[in-house]
């Protein structure tokens, strides 16, 4: 488990129903994802010299504490599985304020190489998959959160 | 399938992979999700007057397509399954110029009284369940879609 970005509920990201919009969660999640490249080795100027890049192709949110403006949160990540060109992650929503977890997201990530006409998927870079390496050994011993893997039903509360 | 919102992607939107941002898909399906709820008859009007809204419970997003500045796109949605507080909804981000699926949303959304002291489930509105059941009776005939009711896996390709 690492942590990759931490900030607080900003009054533009506040809805109607007076809460933390639900597709800003999802861009909350997305710039951890952001840190989580950055964390394996692919900076800007490592994306620019190799063209490799992540591209999300699937992502879970799970909505399960409301976040009001100004909330603190904390967003951790889990390495759930990894292979030659895609991870999957969990990321947690901590509130730090009231130690509670507001929201999950699982993802899936794939490795992409730019420097082609069209983007395509591409093993990781040498470097991307040292570090992955250790980060899924390190979160080897971790259960997978309950939700993780799970699709949507009205017939799970 | 009913349509709910337009647009275009906007400058903002676009990120260090130069296209639609993934946290922005998601803000554009929790549009549509707005429209939706006016769909069923919760108006800004309506919310203040019965203190009755949606709650997101669960988003599960498949990016399928990229997306650049200026593409055009349209929301369609399917009613999937329906019960007294609940509505699974599968929602497709088309790409009108195209004319390919770019990627799909489907949520899970729960009907909240908001007039307590702390916001809660409730049934829905009856005018809201009158709507709902006429879209279910439209959408009862169509397939699911194959992705709809999975879960993010590495095995699936």
């Amino acid at each position: 488990m690492i942590t990759l970005t931490e900030g607080s509920v900003r009054a533009e990201w506040i809805d109607y129903n007076g809460h933390l919009y639900d597709g800003y969660y999802a861009v909350i999640f997305a710039e951890a994802t952001d840190a989580f490249l950055i964390r394996i080795g692919l900076d800007e100027a490592t994306r620019t010299a190799t063209r490799h890049t992540i591209y999300t192709l699937e992502t879970h949110v799970c909505f399960l504490r409301e976040m009001k403006l100004g909330a603190p949160f904390r967003i951790a990540a889990q390495l759930l599985d990894l292979d030659q060109k895609r991870v999957r992650l969990f990321l947690t929503m901590h509130d730090s304020a009231r130690d509670i977890v507001a929201a999950t997201s699982e993802q899936l990530l794939m490795s992409i190489d730019q420097s082609g006409e069209a983007a395509r998927s591409a093993p990781w870079l040498e470097r991307c998959a040292k570090v992955l390496q250790d980060l899924a050994k390190a979160d080897e011993g971790l259960p997978h959160p309950p939700g993780a893997g799970k699709g949507i039903s009205l017939r799970r509360s």
